[in-house]
């Protein structure tokens, strides 16, 4: 549940987040991980696509995961099985997690674990294409996830989740010969909304451009440790 | 946009949503129109749907659309193709329609007919399948869409939308021999979060179901008009 925040409550309801966003960044950043905040409507494949990550770069990372969920823990228990430490975050009727939220299950995290052993924290946010992108975590990087079963004009009706990605990845493309949708179309789009960002075509069952993903992945936490050795 | 509602302002302005949904059903009732509000995740086939049923029905129902979307007039294009009034509601940073939005987009449709030559108002909302159910537009009838392509733990994950349906479409059935889904587990799910909605399984494009779906809306309609005889 929510309300808009066009008004002066809202605006503050908004900086209180983002202070508490950056306070989260800062320990991300004393425990030098990279958090990644991933993003995208209900079933569009955030889920499939961890599981097939966390498998795949197991030897080549330390990650857990803050798991979002209105209700349930179904997803927090499909990542668990995988191996990998995940701490559920139960939001009630939000619509989105918000850094307190992150905050609370960075808590519980650290019972089972030290931070600092870590290279990846993965937050799963709740399936919302609006929300979830205008309240930051503290995350380093923004992953967006789009199937191509939601059609082609997505990126431009639903542009903020676009705008804000760092990393858009098109799922289901071992769908696109039964769809009436162009995923050059797509691309295109996402491109017009945001010329920066990048996009990878996906298919986490059939396994469609995990390598180029993963090859995104190993970037940014490369990039990011130059970055640290530069400071240091 | 928007903000967490736990507190009682969330509460108080939930509340004033509510009596300006009452004020618009109100209008409704007089006018003698059922209004339906139309529901899901972003391309789940909403207006696919309603491009098929404002073009089968045409000839039985008198019918128009408050089409809303965060940005752009794509859908309302589409369905004014059909030959409908659409009145475009844009919601900017909203991740829902509200009673108040509707209550601006019914002024504008009043400046192109009188609302009381028609049967039917749909009410396309936004593509969100978390928001739209908590904030009531005035309409009669809650319809939620949900693709067989989210997966068939989508009742269970996301229970508020689907506890205040009085139908859920489940869409796209065209694709379930290319997906790993079973349909009856989705229907199961649905049922089990609100045994008394009906579930009906549809695919816009080839056609399934469409005929179940328009007996179900001639049933609300019949229904409604039966009990304004007797109130008269």
């Amino acid at each position: 549940m929510h309300m808009p925040l066009e008004d002066s409550l809202g605006l503050n309801l908004l900086a209180a987040n983002q202070h508490r966003a950056e306070h989260n960044r800062a320990h991300f950043d004393a425990w030098d991980l990279l958090c990644l905040n991933v993003m995208s409507s209900p079933g569009a494949g955030k889920t499939s696509l961890l599981e097939r990550t966390l498998s795949q770069l197991a030897d080549d990372f330390a990650m857990a995961v803050l798991e979002g969920d209105m209700t349930t823990q179904l997803d927090a228990e499909r990542l668990e099985a995988v191996g990998v430490p995940v701490v559920p975050i139960t939001t009630g009727r939000a619509c989105h997690l918000d850094a307190a939220m992150v905050s609370g299950g960075l808590r519980l995290l650290q019972q089972r674990l030290d931070p600092a052993d870590l290279d990846l924290l993965w937050v799963e946010n709740v399936g919302n294409l609006v929300c979830p992108a205008e309240f930051e975590v503290g995350e380093h990087r923004k992953v967006a996830l789009l199937s191509v079963t939601e059609g082609d004009d997505k990126p431009l009706k639903y542009p903020v989740m676009f705008r804000e990605a760092d990393c858009v990845l098109i799922t289901k493309v071992d769908l696109l010969p039964y769809l009436p949708v162009d995923v050059e179309r797509i691309a295109a789009h996402i491109h017009q909304v945001n010329p920066h960002c990048s996009v990878i075509q996906v298919s986490a069952s059939r396994g469609d451009g995990l390598d180029a993903w993963h090859d995104w992945l190993r970037q940014q936490r490369t990039a990011q440790q130059s970055r640290s050795l530069v400071v240091a």
